[in-house]
């Protein structure tokens, strides 16, 4: 895309109010907006990020066999009062309508999937069963100062799982870590998070979050030196010992929770009277999973374990464009050539923004192309051309080359 | 995709409440399942129908020129204060959060983009300007029995556009027009589809509306026999004549709303004082348009204008999948003959839901096919395999006739 045509801009000075990396950058480089504490517009940049994350995500999805439906923010109060969370839930949004009926704006949605699984589940052959959801959420968060790591409407995935019983949701509850970290692995976060073990539930001892380090995160985290595996607070204060290897040894680390799941058990569909029948013709409760992970998050999670004091160094699958191509000066060799690899770039269906801007200065397009943040930075001016070249720059390295145009193709498709 | 692994299944009976044709048939077929009145979840297929809705209507407002973003459903007060529609607008839901902080979901986003563009226009070179999202709506609706045909949570495309002067204005609301037609034609929906005028605000004297003709329409539009442009009810009341040919020969259509667009003029940029520099550096207010497609709806009407008594009849771009595959019997070499085409179809990447159930008869298999909808309908059996072909029969045509597997490709690929 030409960058000319892009309305959004890059800001000089941002609001002192904003406390957070991950805000800061991205408003700068105008990737969102805040309209509220806890509630942002994306941008066209900012967009295409996070549609990049949700198919990313999607895709992980459709390969552990989940299918994708879409569930509705507006609930009645009847179903949540069904699990008592109408009264329990602090974070809940409630209105009341013109008749005086009132809603929940649905912060998760066990109350809306189980009463929905009813319909379809009758049987053991109805199970096991995989939904999940990319959708907004809606929770009153007091404390939304972290930018996108926590926000008052957020849009999350949610999957939930059905099982005819606790062995078959233990080996899909498997599944799922190992997509979660093939997930965190392409959005390039893959190195800094951790499993930990959590607080349970009525149903099972520990629930497991992926929490990846980060001087921005708001919790602390044990990671045992031994196993590599991690325990949330509120475990280590219980126990001393590593619950997976026992090993004693742990290194405390600041990190952001991105991902959390959960095994269910009976909880849900005990409240709903989910049943099914088994082989023997016996009505047995479905056994339960669910498994979040907050797309907002997620976006400000990359960005503050990839930024550096020039701005974003996004990762390769994430990033809105691959390359970003800068002519500087104004010198009609610079522009044809300019334009030149720019439709070439498009014939191979490169990703490629294009700073084809003629009311900025050449230093103004360098910073503002490493606020930005794109993996890959070409640039032709008068000195390139004169050493028969173009200069590229990857976005993680100090220095540039000149390249041959011939050689772009090593690195770009 | 597999019949047999999708959680969903028909329906045999559903509640009487349904009035609506588009509800009762999306509920029966599985494909949407009702929360409350008029708030309802997309099941799978019924999910992929409304992405693919969503693509064409991406493509087509990108050939605008338009840039994508996405807003947020929650909003300060203030906001809605400066335009006085917190006072004014009826089916606006208005919540209170914890910190007694009064928040509207918005219903439209005139309110947010205004004051978010304020941040990106300052001269003349930054108009024209055209920002459009696909994303959430909420409005407190009180007869919400027409299924997906009036919600009060519904997904709607909104673009704005954003002028020096009136004319710039006016070639750009031109050029959306004709945008709409393109994205009815490839919905399938064209041909009932009619531009009206409607009532205009302050600024315009008309607005515009496309409706499209069908029994379950709320609306009564007037087409002009002469020039077949149509006018709405209270434009009919007001003027016996055409307002484009002055023609008096008119027929009324029972109609339902699937687009509008407006002339916002300075109404908004007025409000949040969004103004620009022209070339002789004079500070003017921008020009504002907004134009509206809800998706849900169109969903609804794709459905209410395409349909017969055994079910929904999918036109082709929108339909879940292109081919419904069915092996009828349970003979050795009709399943091995259905698996072959199944995958012979997958490597041309034709779209195809295979009913592979086991569980299911023949008869049964039928009538589900006929309710779904699908465009093309492909049938193994002993039957064809003796014929030494495969049942085809379009969803739109009464007959089904045998054709030769080599043949295939004529009609799919």
């Amino acid at each position: 895309m030409r960058q000319s045509l892009l309305f959004t801009k890059t800001k000089k000075e941002i609001s002192k109010e904003e406390e957070s990396v991950n805000a800061r950058l991205l408003i700068k480089a105008g990737f969102i907006d805040k309209i509220m504490a806890g509630v942002f517009t994306f941008l066209p940049l900012g967009l295409i990020v996070l549609k990049k994350i949700e198919n990313i995500i999607r895709q992980e999805m459709n390969k552990l066999g989940a299918q994708e439906i879409l569930m509705p923010a507006l609930q009645p109060k009847e179903i949540w009062q069904k699990t008592n969370r109408w009264q329990i839930m602090d974070d809940l949004y409630k209105l009341k309508d013109r008749q005086g009926r009132e809603i929940a704006l649905g912060p998760t949605h066990e109350e809306v999937i189980t009463p929905l699984m009813k319909k379809f589940i009758s049987t053991y052959r109805d199970l096991p069963c995989f939904v999940y959801q990319i959708q907004n959420k809606f929770r009153q968060e007091l404390r939304a100062k972290a930018g996108l790591l926590r926000g008052k409407e957020f849009i999350m995935k949610d999957l939930y799982s059905f099982h005819a019983d606790e062995e078959d949701l233990d080996k899909f509850y498997q599944k799922v870590i190992e997509s979660y970290f093939k997930i965190f692995e392409r959005l390039g976060i893959r190195e800094k998070t951790f499993l930990t073990y959590a607080a349970g539930g009525s149903f099972s001892k520990y629930s497991h979050e992926f929490q990846t380090i980060t001087p921005a995160g708001e919790d602390t985290i044990y990671i045992c030196q031994k196993c590599q595996l991690a325990i949330n607070k509120e475990i280590k204060e219980e126990t001393p010992s590593c619950p997976n290897c026992q090993g004693t040894d742990f290194s405390q680390e600041r990190a952001i929770e991105v991902g959390n799941i959960f095994k269910l058990g009976k909880k849900f569909s005990q409240s709903f009277d989910l049943s099914f029948f088994d082989r023997e013709g016996n009505k047995k409760l479905v056994v339960m999973g669910c498994y979040g992970i907050g797309l907002n998050r997620l976006l400000g999670t990359i960005v503050e374990v990839n930024y550096d004091e020039k701005g974003i160094v996004w990762p390769k699958e994430v990033a809105p464009f691959l390359v970003h191509l800068l002519v500087l000066g104004k010198e009609k060799e610079v522009l044809a050539k300019g334009e030149e690899i720019y439709q070439k770039l498009k014939e191979k269906k490169v990703e490629v923004l294009y700073d084809d801007r003629k009311d900025k200065s050449s230093g103004e397009k360098l910073v503002e192309s490493d606020l930005l943040g794109l993996p890959l930075r070409l640039v032709v001016s008068k000195r390139t051309l004169e050493k028969k070249g173009i200069g590229l720059k990857l976005r993680r390295e100090k220095e540039e080359k000149i390249i041959a145009e011939k050689d772009l193709a090593k690195y770009l498709f």
